[in-house]
């Protein structure tokens, strides 16, 4: 004797109001169905569009061992202090093996773990059907909908992934540690036109006042980005909560400044602009299935050589308009 | 005083000519344009798709350690000693800051390199424009339309990018060695499936019959692919050449069975669809760009909540219908 697989199901039918009631259990199976791409994801998503753009999304990223997720911690911690409610998304992009399984442990939160007012998780790498960015965005739009005043995005590691990733928040903190070698360093440069604020946290070891300088020359040799921020440079020590409140007051400085700069909506329509585009592609491809009558006609032309890959595309593309 | 630009440009005019010549400059010229995926690719890759579809790609993956290198160096003599032209790829997928740099040094073939009918190339992970998966599918497309008989796709690392990019083979060996632990197993039950044949590399290590007994149980356990090949397992010691032309010769074999079973086709089949709808996806998404009039439009309701960006997205696709 079995259980039906429907005994272990939740009732998802009423999973939107539940999400922008900012229920943590509808929350995280939302997050579940963005992962896994399943095929009610784009109308449950489109039923939640309306109530998000309200959230500040932050970014934290910066290499392995740099004291990002007790950073955090410490974060999350001020930003209740101010009755502010978040959502907090930890992100691995490199890890192909262990996916964002490890991550949540790693966030040690046990005081904020049982508040109502902050959700966290983990994202998953492997399963995140159509993109991590795409499941990122669309899980920043989970939590902006569910009514967070804030989202925390932290990324682990450096490359372009974690660039994709971390380019989804308004505000990106890089976060640095003093006494890291010339390997850092050039890590470093690639995620510097990205930052808007610059941390060095365990800025008790020796050489934090050298990477300060390093940071600070950099920055001056840079281009201010979208004219005016000038990206300061935070020192903290999370693990005993120093220089967090001013963290968090200056990620606060810059989405005012957002917000009076216009720079805001520009962050909104940049991801817009690629949730429109990101639909369009599935929407197109829908199409381009194998099964489908002219979809198997145009691969075989392609496969007798008689056509190439972009023209058969282009044919396909035109067939509807032919059609009407 | 400089140099104007183009006194360092070689003359692409006849690149496609010589491509099909087989003339190495050329080819790698040609990748290049892959790799960064030139505005001209496209209309390239469409004038030597009639060439394409003759050459056997054979991939070759498994972890670090297990003497990919050597193998593939011990394979390509062994083709040549049968009169065969071949290209090979290697690919680092997983390498994100060093991207195919590297590889191009440790692949030491000095044998072979002044060979006219070998071509070696690494590629690069991090410059690939429209993904790795993409830039390997038409690199193997350049080689194959160059007269390559054989091309031979090398893949360091493990994990789903790996998959996707040994998929392109007709023929997947998957490389194991003797006495790795309990990960590496775990890693190999990710690759299994995709294996045609299975190498036990430095096969004269103690435990090596022992890796054979636990490859052997698992292939006995797991259905037959396509059918009918019974996957076989081949030892080699690729350091002294030993079990090298054996290997070729099931690769061979397992080509011989792909003519005549169909089943070339399906992987032709398979490749033309994936191409023609890469195709696709760039050609629609041609017009979903920031200052078409249309697209900026509906940017604009998304980010007003007027609408949600799958709708959106919907109204754009139509559009070009209700024109006409």
């Amino acid at each position: 004797m079995s259980l039906a697989p429907s005994a272990y199901m939740a009732d998802d039918s009423d999973i939107v109001a539940r999400v922008l009631d900012g229920e943590h259990g509808a929350i995280a199976r939302m997050l579940t169905q963005v992962e896994r791409r399943t095929p009610a994801v784009n109308d449950l998503l489109a039923a939640l569009h309306h109530a998000t753009g309200r959230a500040h999304v932050v970014g934290v990223t910066g290499p392995a061992g740099s004291g990002k997720s007790t950073l955090v911690a410490g974060l999350a911690a001020a930003y209740r202090r101010t009755g502010r409610s978040l959502g907090i998304l930890a992100v691995d992009p490199s890890s192909v093996i262990t996916g964002g399984a490890i991550l949540g442990d790693r966030i040690r939160m046990s005081d904020l773990g049982s508040d109502p007012d902050v959700f966290i998780r983990s994202m998953a790498t492997r399963g995140a059907l159509g993109g991590l960015s795409r499941a990122v965005l669309d899980g920043v739009s989970v939590l902006d909908a569910a009514g967070m005043d804030v989202v925390i995005l932290e990324t682990v590691g450096v490359g372009q992934a974690e660039v994709d990733v971390i380019s989804v928040a308004q505000t990106i903190a890089v976060v640095s540690v003093p006494g890291l070698g010339d390997e850092v360093q050039a890590i470093k440069a690639g995620l510097l036109e990205i930052a808007d604020i610059h941390v060095v946290n365990k800025s008790d070891r020796p050489g934090a006042d050298r990477t300060v300088a390093e940071i600070r020359d950099v920055v001056r040799h840079s281009p201010h980005r979208e004219g005016q921020w000038k990206v300061p440079i935070q020192q903290t020590v999370a693990s005993s909560h120093e220089g967090i409140d001013d963290l968090m007051r200056i990620f606060d400085d810059h989405a005012a400044w957002l917000a009076g700069n216009g720079a805001r909506t520009d962050s909104h329509r940049r991801n817009a602009a690629t949730r429109i585009r990101w639909a369009a592609e599935e929407l197109v491809l829908g199409r381009f299935r194998t099964g489908d009558t002219a979809f198997d006609a145009a691969v075989e032309t392609v496969v007798s050589r008689q056509s190439d890959p972009v023209s058969a595309a282009r044919k396909l593309i035109a067939g509807p308009i032919a059609n009407c």
